[in-house]
């Protein structure tokens, strides 16, 4: 999408795909550079460390990271190492694994000499069809926002939007934010509530910076103001991403999103999943199971910002005796979801909704 | 409570009652210092710059307020003058405007020259009444987790709880924390889920800073995470405080409160509301009818802490352009709220459960 009128994708590849460029996003909202990635283990390290995150831009990263392993070693051990080293960045991420199963796929059944060009053009096209997928999500979701709108006279549509399931988190347009996209392109007025996400702020940062690069009007809210404003008849509609989505509409995405999920049942405010048919996990059926990422403390106890001088640092906000506990997802039931908005269209958050959109997917 | 083992009040009289000293609580958690209001400006900066909050510590300051100001000018000008600005300083808190009822119905009989005297001891009366009250809610809420403790065959109880209703919101004990203080004078084992609850994190700041203090195992959390650890079977109880609760039992507390009533009540966690009976609005029947306070932005888009290099700042997390709203409460309806533990005892909800408990009160 659009930063400062120049439009961008959050990787690309450079000098003929010996390398790539990403947009690092931990220095944003205060900084915007772009890094380039020249190894496997670059590519590793931007996604553990959170250079590049959000499911499918994982995906597009370590298919990156399989082509830049091809031309260093193409060979089978090449292949199995980059594989190994890529699936242990990050366990809750579904695409990071259908991503690497489909450069294995690719690759394996070739000679090395050939694996490297071939990786490369089957990373390059791993991104263009998360762009494609998430263009798709973004026309199966514009009619919801079109109607509300036309519900409203015209008014702005308030949608409620957790963590960054934006451009950023894919390669372009974004999985939550591609109906917003779509309803600027269209002329449908929109207004973005912004929740912050605590612990990393990726509302704040992500979604609010490219909300502010787009020229979308939106606000930022604590994550405890969501309920409260849905009380009072001020959202419209909750749009968010997700990590993974069992074969029956459970939803794992960013912690919190259960609670905003609550209230917008609480509230008949409808609440939407948009997600790229490769986040689903069709082998698993209860969200209950999918296994919760436990990350670091110092995530809770340490926030990143500009310093008053106007550098970066962290200041904490707890007593240094004080322990945290930092779950990084939650799983939202398909009890709560008005329904899943895909590539394909918009399906009932269930087996059956999913199985009708994707009947070749789907396990009888 | 204790601070390293010393015990401390809130808000304690100086020099004959002349003054009085207070924690300054926007140093909390990273430096402990006392000041000394000797006005009656000092004591409504204190309240409206939020150096004391919570509810029942503002009743206790305002009064002190009003003494400060009997002894600079005790004419009916004077009284009238000094509940004008104390009144304007929170306009969301019930406690202020009943403590300021009380000092009035105190001083207004009497004549200017014995105004001083009488407020003080009246300001002093209305502090030792807090710490009764709150020691009675305490002894109210015990059963609750003696008997969870029980139920677990003495395994620790997992209380969450949100924002600081803590000793430091009141003169002592706290509200929502005095069951958690008694339960480990008890030595019933309790472990406390401290939601850091943005913007101001109070729970970061203060509850984490007060069980780190009195020495109550304790976890900090981003406000997020709740409805997980619910889900997990974490969570045994939420005890919550309340600026306001209406005669039929509604809740207007800190903003993301009902997010969490409403996790409990899926969850089948008991939701309690702990609350000094100065808290009750009689008035008010509907809590969607309670003001809401709107905060500025700033406190949305910085943070403030202890900086890399030991100093206090504030952090900047958003972009430059955008802007935040700030709605300081929320209100969780009655029908989520599982008990009410007042210093007379616990409650259902509702307009009957609090007319049993005051009937005095009640109106039929």
């Amino acid at each position: 999408m659009l930063v400062d009128g120049v439009p961008y994708r959050t990787i690309w590849p450079i000098e003929d795909g010996r390398a790539v460029r990403i947009i690092e996003q931990r220095r944003l909202p205060h900084e915007f550079v772009a890094v380039d990635l020249g190894s496997l283990e670059d590519a590793a390290a931007a996604i553990r460390d959170m250079a590049v995150r959000g499911a499918p831009l994982i995906g597009a990263t370590a298919a990156w990271g399989v082509a830049l392993a091809m031309a260093a070693d193409p060979s089978d051990a090449g292949l199995g190492a980059a594989r190994a080293t890529l699936a242990a960045t990050r366990p809750t991420a579904v695409n990071l694994r259908w991503a690497l199963d489909a450069m294995q796929a690719a690759l394996a059944p070739l000679p090395p000499d050939r694996r490297a060009a071939a990786a490369r053009a089957r990373a390059a096209a791993i991104a263009d069809e998360d762009v494609a997928i998430n263009r798709g999500i973004g026309d199966a979701g514009l009619p919801i926002l079109a109607e509300i709108s036309r519900r409203k006279g015209g008014a702005p549509v308030n949608v409620l939007t957790h963590c960054n399931a934006g451009w950023l988190a894919t390669v372009d347009w974004g999985t939550a934010t591609a109906p917003i996209y779509r309803a600027v392109e269209e002329g449908v007025a929109v207004h973005v509530w912004v929740d912050e996400t605590r612990p990393r702020n990726q509302g704040a940062a992500l979604t609010a910076w490219e909300m502010a690069s787009h020229g979308v009007p939106h606000r930022l809210i604590v994550d405890n103001a969501g309920g409260h404003l849905m009380q009072r008849g001020e959202v419209d509609v909750v749009i968010v991403g997700t990590d993974r989505t069992t074969a029956r509409g459970d939803v794992a995405n960013k912690i919190g999103t259960y609670l905003k999920a609550l209230a917008a049942h609480d509230n008949g405010v409808p609440f939407y999943v948009a997600l790229p048919s490769p986040t689903i996990d069709w082998t698993l059926g209860d969200g209950m199971a999918i296994p919760i990422e436990e990350r670091g403390g110092d995530e809770v106890t340490q926030v990143w910002g500009r310093a008053s001088g106007g550098g970066l640092d962290r200041v904490r906000i707890a007593p240094e005796q004080t322990q945290a506990a930092n779950p990084a997802f939650d799983v939202t039931p398909a009890r709560l979801v008005t329904g899943l908005i895909t590539e394909r269209g918009v399906c009932a958050a269930s087996a059956e909704g999913l199985a009708g959109l994707f009947p070749e997917r789907a396990v009888a």
